[in-house]
């Protein structure tokens, strides 16, 4: 087999066969394919994609180059949720604690804040002494006996993902949906879960801003899952604002352990209980989603998902206090209301300015590498369509630094429109795509 | 200027300034932009070409990178030809001497053989002694004093040529037009010449088999010839059988120099009057083509070219006595006839094949830096459409080695196909192309 033959064959869109998939994964992997045969594959694929055997085959390769996390020993049912990212998006706090509070096994290897998104390790984080690193044998252990873990990727784990993705972050192939789904998969497979619920999120404040391209990863998500034997749901959920009313780390878990002691932003907890529902209903909890839908709300609301918020953070050594003070979780006492400069309704939200102008008060970061601010972010008043009064706060600002405040209000200044007619606020949840095809409620907005 | 925003924005389609082509290019050249890079961006030109801006920056970008040969000094016109490369195509030889005995000083820089294609300068070569070496200065005096030059490509000359060349090799993205013309179209303006004529071959022997790809890539050339300021026509040829008679380096230098002295194939003459016409035309030494044809003409007819490649020979080294004593070149005494099976009309050629056998025989190579067998080939009695007696010689087989000898021979019947009804031979000229357009002669065949 000669590499150059391989990429001619996928520029000329042929289909590879699994043995070729797999000798090209495993030269990725281990170096013995140069980088610049790798970025020409990678380029090719953008251009010609990859049908759903290939996109097996691919996902399995991936998989097979590292540490895989066998949980077929745990008695329960094992479900993972995977959001494509966004803008004040702490579902996973919240959703983990109460589909797990329900008896489903909830194994999430989760990912970290980049570019205008935030990471649910960093918000992890911000609890004092929480560790987002388990080995293989800590993580099902605490899967056994609490049912949820949530834990970075580690080093072993999935090595040709992490080759291919810092490559094709430097050759302009991320933006490829088959990459991206074999990406996904391949992690949330080596994880151990069953099945699976993706939430692929669309607007100005997701990487897939355009409806129809984000019903096309999701359609490949639920292909690439259900050809492997984990059966996969997902959700197109909005992102033309975003979730909930904290952006920012600290702020956010605080926001999650409100919701879960009753005071829920709208939006959040209408996500959380489809999500939740659809993670009982796989994990054959029940077979009714309106059944599954109560489960999840009465763990929410009666206190359940919070005492297994609790457990998870004790198990992963933070501080579990914060669950019944969360002034343990630090927030800056630096705060300035970002106020309305007119009368009138929100009508539009520029929601990638907003992650930029929390990434820029210190809450993100533009490299992997870099440091977070835990204490700092947004906290809004007003969703999409409220009505704000002229020099009424919109939001505050929680900052440390002067600069860093005055590009913030900058960004909020550019990103929020007041008109003087209502909108129609959008519709959260705008499809369902299982095997059987997607089920559109509402692609606009 | 990143380069992975270049990376996307070739990607997406759009074009590229000629800073950003000139950035790219030096970049690639002097390593400063990694090759993964380069193969990315390799790989979205395939999928995306390039524009006529963007070809003329990236030619002259590829030009810029190394050494340019000034030749403007000299008071006559300068013309070039350069062929895509096919099967016993000698034209050069004759044609550089025929041209420069009519008046127009021919500045050419050729290459060798590969693959099934033969190369001017291995043929060169097979004259003793014959040095297709000279640096700049040796180059523009021979070209002074006697009009006409054959060499190899110096090291110093297109670089970024030569780094791109072996990466596209590697990485699939050789067959793109845009990258094929401006490789063709760097080499040929660095080495100094006005205006060129360019021989894009097509058939089952060519690097184009398709008509349609030879006229775009023909298009190319002219294109590009004439956004730089040098004059370029194009003809597209017949490559379904060998041209002459001859494939090997001696046998083809010997099949030239009997054309030189009247003894000439229908079609290598037909094929280095019609380019040459073209070079004395482009030369401005008149602009009737039926003139120019009779002047090439003439020049072979009446001894003037083989003087010039006497001189040729000399200036460069070679024993010019080859001239007089064809069998100073070296043919190998081993020679085995290949008979025809059946009786009937030649009615199809796989020219590759030909190729492959003259290679497997030792004329040709298959990596740049193996050695080449100067004495060994196909001497052909037969051309398409001709009868022939079972038992009667289609060709003689010029071999050392009794395996490869065998291999050709298998090759060759494997090639040649042999039926009752004859065939209509192939028209050689099939089209012409200059800035004004195509005028299609036969594009059949």
């Amino acid at each position: 087999m000669r590499v150059v033959d391989l990429i001619i064959k996928k520029r000329e869109g042929n289909s590879l066969t699994p043995d070729e998939i797999a000798f090209l994964v495993k030269g990725f992997s281990n170096g013995e394919i140069p980088d610049y045969q790798t970025a020409a594959f990678l380029m090719a694929v953008y251009f010609q994609g990859m049908n759903a055997e290939e996109l097996s085959s691919f996902t399995e390769a991936m998989i097979n180059s590292g540490e895989v996390y066998d949980l077929s020993g745990i008695p329960l049912p094992k479900v993972d949720k995977h959001s494509t990212g966004g803008v004040g998006d702490k579902t996973s706090l919240v959703l983990a604690s109460a589909v797990a509070a329900c008896g489903v096994v909830v194994p999430m290897v989760s990912g970290r804040a980049l570019g205008h998104t935030g990471g649910t390790l960093d918000k992890l984080e911000s609890i004092p002494g929480y560790r987002t690193t388990l080995d293989a044998t800590e993580f099902r252990r605490q899967l056994e006996e609490i049912g949820v873990a949530i834990i970075g990727q580690s080093e072993r784990f999935v090595p040709a993902d992490k080759k291919l993705y810092a490559l094709r972050d430097l050759t302009g192939t991320v933006e490829s949906i088959p990459l991206i789904a074999a990406s996904i998969m391949s992690k949330k497979i080596a994880a151990g879960t069953e099945s699976l619920v993706m939430d692929v999120k669309t607007g100005n404040g997701a990487f897939m801003n355009d409806f129809e391209r984000a019903r096309e990863l999701a359609k490949t998500l639920v292909e690439i899952g259900d050809n492997m034997g984990r059966q996969t749901i997902a959700l197109i959920t909005d992102m033309n604002q975003p979730l909930g009313f904290a952006v920012g780390n600290s702020l956010e878990v605080i926001e999650c352990i409100n919701t879960m002691k009753g005071d829920a932003p709208e939006d959040l907890l209408e996500l959380t209980v489809e999500l939740g529902a659809h993670m009982l209903v796989l994990g054959k909890i029940t077979d009714d989603m309106a059944e599954a839908r109560k489960q999840i709300t009465d763990a929410i609301m009666n206190g359940k998902a919070l005492e297994k918020f609790r457990q998870l953070i004790e198990y992963q050594n933070g501080n579990p206090r914060v669950v019944d003070d969360v002034s343990l979780l630090g927030v800056s006492n630096q705060v300035e209301p970002f106020v309305a400069e007119k009368s009138g309704y929100i009508s539009h939200i520029d929601t990638l300015k907003i992650g930029i102008a929390s990434m820029t008060l210190g809450a993100g970061r533009t490299r992997i590498d870099e440091p977070i601010t835990y204490d700092v972010g947004l906290r809004f008043r007003k969703k999409l369509s409220d009505y704000v009064e002229k020099g009424e706060p919109i939001c505050e600002i929680y900052y440390h630094n002067v600069d860093e405040l005055s590009e913030a209000k900058n960004l909020l200044s550019q990103a929020i429109s007041i008109s003087d007619e209502k909108i129609k606020p959008p519709v959260l949840i705008k499809a369902t795509i299982d095997k059987e095809g997607t089920h559109i409620i509402d692609n606009n907005g």
